[in-house]
């Protein structure tokens, strides 16, 4: 592969976005077009659709992720395309990239190769705004906050106690921790406080859960800012922020539509955090969709014991939506990876190691047909140094698990690397499927995070301080406990330590910290060091990324 | 009146943007529609008019405001409109709204009455992305200052001299003084900061200055961050910075085309501080208007003893753009109160005290006819409480100072309530007129300063602490004398001090800090107390503001 991202992506003739709307039976009118090919869909227009009957769903998740990720965006738009290819009605899901990525470490975040989707600068840098409006959102409401207090504190905010923290759409680790308020009187109270990410913000996760506007500003008032002295909380809604803060986010709220390299329509929407919040698009594209086309791909971040559990416990239980068969990406790199191989090796041969590393496949592949009942296959996300015998190995592998592993090459191929991948969907979503929760609203908070723990993550049990034990007991007394719990921990393996990787097992999960997110509906359990504000590296991608003075963007990739 | 502005505007029917643009001859496919109603106007086709010859150019500016302001918006689009409906092609240029502000103290700033731009809630809240965009060009600089010294800070940056700082879109006064990099090794050095709004960011006013995206890239790659320990310079340019920042702002270079109730074509585009910078819309907006319509009225921000002045010597000085007229507007408020009366007392009929605040208006007139040598007249913008004997009262003082004035009713009536302004200034742009800087380009920073507070503010002098003129001298050094001078002071009085209405004289005017704007290419001094970075009020605009289930803005004043 000589040609980059870019150069794929500006080298694609793109279709009117009218004309991929006009495909799905959306009317001129029920778009709102930000240039010729993204477009809001109006959301009566999409409410009006809610009689009709849903397509299927399909949810893209992963094995346990090598640092550079095993490609569920690009398997996403290959999977979309092929659909399309062998003549089913077929439409993506994806979350909209976060800009501190493009700008630091990992690049754009809009697919790669011939599986992409486009304008892919467009939905890399600003795309619609969202984000933006996100971010407003946040921190006019951490705006609030101060002001309050500053004005008087008629509602007793206890300083201390103040958990809502400002958002930015720039990695920038100077800004995790900071002391806010000096300067003297008219500048405020100082207090310690500090920035996250804006995808990490709970408003994001709020907004990717919400059904209709209505229920957005219903979720926004109950988010929980602060506390008194004496331990009372206090919600935006005792602020007034939750009107205002819907008011910004309203236009957002419409999903984006655009198209793949090969015109399959694409809602990309929203973009959760997947450790802090449960890695999604909104639901608002996924189940609009489903009511526009047969088939429906939909990634969750990370891998399956992360973003699936959550896709499954969180999302599909909040919104009743049901996917009926589950692709589970995995790479000859990622299986050499988890069978202990160095990074720097990987390029290399070695089918010993990727046979060790199997067992992370395994491990999710039980998760995602035992636990959640999802009928799945493995879709191979194929790669040019991957050797005859590490891709016979790895089918062979998973098909002693009972499972089809595919050979796709979409990256190289686009729709045509990923037809066989295709039929076998079609074939799973035939089947029977039966969702299963990993527990039941009713358990306590405790009993949820030891059944994730236990039946996805392998652990033996899991451990809190008296602290984060006291704390649960209060959310418990308070009513939160029918809240499902959204897991904040590496990526990397099943454990806490992010250095363990294959499938370890019956070790014990330490509940770190706890976080209410009573907007978004769940209880964040922080189990190992998380950062929720990334830093940039020491070459960071801004550095290379330039527009030329007739206005081409140059050096994203 | 018993409407409000959002309720006028809500019942407004709009026009298709493509309807407008088709009437100023700008063709679809130079187009980037952002819904129905507001459309980016493409570079390329803007370049390529350059050849065309202008229309006449109309300076909007006013008296020295009271704390409500004095309309020079609403007067913008009032005379916008009442051209048209003489029959003459015009074209307005507006600065665009902050959210600080309209979820502050202000709301919104799309004009008021019968005499706004439309959409007024879009224009007010997200519009198409611009601020957005400079927030995250501002940020990513900073994070960027940051991670050089946390990955080895090869260039030598002096931590205690970084200049840069961050901005929001949001008024929140708990971020203008901070302690950054708190926390630990991996969160860097910790270091004062803090956070201005985004209209006060250097990125903004290079931003509305620059004449093309390269200009804009290579002014971006010229702001100086920070400098090392033995006082060299440091350079966005030398961060690789520009580049990226530059990719973010292309889509928001280009102006922003949206529609007054009547249908005059706008662009709204831009909108720095007007004290800390210029305070004007984009020069690439104004300067394509004039291409595109006969008459252009465009607004400067606050008095003309800072917007008018800015907007000649600095604006007009760079892109060669001149002004064939200038309107002053006047309200019988504003004289009231420069004349002494109480904000309280302001509606009681006062004539004597409204004669004594003509001094005032006298100042300004001066300024635009004699130092700069616009052709002027004053508008009245008349208010339902005015007093006619009031009204003539303006009316006979400004012929005293022979100025034609004329009370202006668009706010209750439209444009049929500013037909005789429209006349007069016709008429006005046919006299010949000669621009006059306030000062040479060859001046000494000092002598420019001095100059703007002698024959601008009236004062006898300025001075300056050793500090300042040590600074100043080594700017001069460095060959920043050739700059225009950008002064922040207060706007509600001539003098340093907002507490001395009328035309105060003979006055000391003192330089209490220097900061160089080496992209934007002038240099700041502050004259006073300067607050980059607003706080929200005891009753923020915020917690009015809502959006119902069906998606209606409300409570946006």
């Amino acid at each position: 592969m000589s040609l980059s991202n870019i150069d794929i992506a500006q080298a694609a003739v793109l279709q009117p976005i009218t004309s991929i709307a006009g495909r799905l039976g959306i009317p001129d009118d029920a778009l709102e077009q930000y240039g010729r090919h993204k477009a809001k869909v109006a959301l009566p227009f999409l409410a009006s659709l809610r009689d009709r009957p849903q397509g299927k769903l399909v949810l893209m998740t992963a094995v346990s992720p090598t640092p550079a990720g095993e490609g569920k965006t690009t398997t996403t738009v290959g999977l979309g395309d092929a659909l399309t290819r062998i003549g089913e009605r077929a439409m993506i899901c994806l979350r909209e990239p976060a800009l501190g990525p493009v700008f630091g470490m990992k690049g754009g975040a809009a697919g790669g190769g011939y599986a992409q989707v486009v304008p892919m600068e467009d939905i890399n840098l600003h795309f619609t705004g969202d984000f933006a409006a996100i971010q407003i959102a946040t921190n006019l409401l951490a705006a609030l906050i101060d002001n309050h207090i500053q004005q008087g504190n008629e509602l007793g905010i206890d300083v201390r106690r103040i958990t809502w923290r400002r958002v930015l759409d720039v990695s920038d680790r100077a800004l995790r921790d900071i002391v806010q308020g000096l300067g003297g009187v008219s500048n405020g109270y100082p207090r310690e406080s500090g920035f996250d990410i804006v995808v990490a913000s709970e408003v994001m996760a709020i907004f990717c859960l919400a059904t209709s506007l209505a229920d957005l500003k219903e979720r926004l008032g109950r988010i929980v800012v602060a506390h008194t002295r004496d331990r009372m909380p206090i919600r935006a809604r005792d602020l007034h922020a939750h009107g205002a803060m819907a008011a910004i986010l309203r236009d957002a709220l419409a999903p984006n539509l655009v198209q793949t390299l090969e015109h399959t329509p694409a809602f990309v929407h929203g973009g959760p955090f997947a450790n802090i919040a449960h890695g999604c698009n909104s639901v608002i594209a996924t189940d609009s969709a489903l009511r526009l086309a047969d088939y429906v791909v939909t990634e969750a971040g990370f891998g399956a014991d992360l973003g699936a559990e959550k896709f499954v416990d969180i999302l599909c239980r909040s919104s009743g939506l049901r996917p009926s068969a589950a692709v589970i990406v995995a790479t000859v790199r990622a299986m050499k990876y988890h069978g202990g191989v160095d990074v720097a090796d990987l390029p290399v041969e070695d089918v010993p190691a990727l046979d060790r590393g199997l067992a992370n496949l395994g491990r999710h592949i039980h998760t995602v047909r035992e636990v959640f009942g999802i009928p799945c296959v493995v879709a191979i996300n194929q790669r040019a140094e991957d050797s005859p015998a590490e891709i016979d190995a790895l089918i062979a592998g998973a098909a002693r698990l009972g499972v089809t592993a595919i050979p796709a090459r979409h990256y190289a191929e686009g729709s045509a690397g990923a037809e066989d991948l295709a039929r076998e969907v079609v074939r799973l979503c035939a089947e029977p499927s039966d969702l299963r929760f990993t527990y039941p609203d009713d358990a306590t908070l405790w009993q949820k995070m030891k059944a994730i723990a236990t039946q996805v993550y392998g652990a033996a049990d899991i451990t809190a301080s008296t602290a984060v034990r006291t704390q649960l007991k209060r959310l418990q007394d308070e009513g939160y406990g029918r809240l499902p719990v959204c897991v904040a921990k590496t990526q990397y393996s099943f454990s806490t330590d992010p250095r363990l990787r294959g499938a370890p097992h019956g070790h014990m999960v330490d509940i770190r910290e706890v976080r209410l997110a009573a907007g978004a509906e769940f209880v964040v359990m922080v189990c190992g060091d998380i950062m929720t504000m990334p830093g940039l590296p020491a070459r960071p991608a801004a550095e290379s990324i330039d527009v030329t003075d007739d206005g081409r963007i140059v050096g994203l990739f």
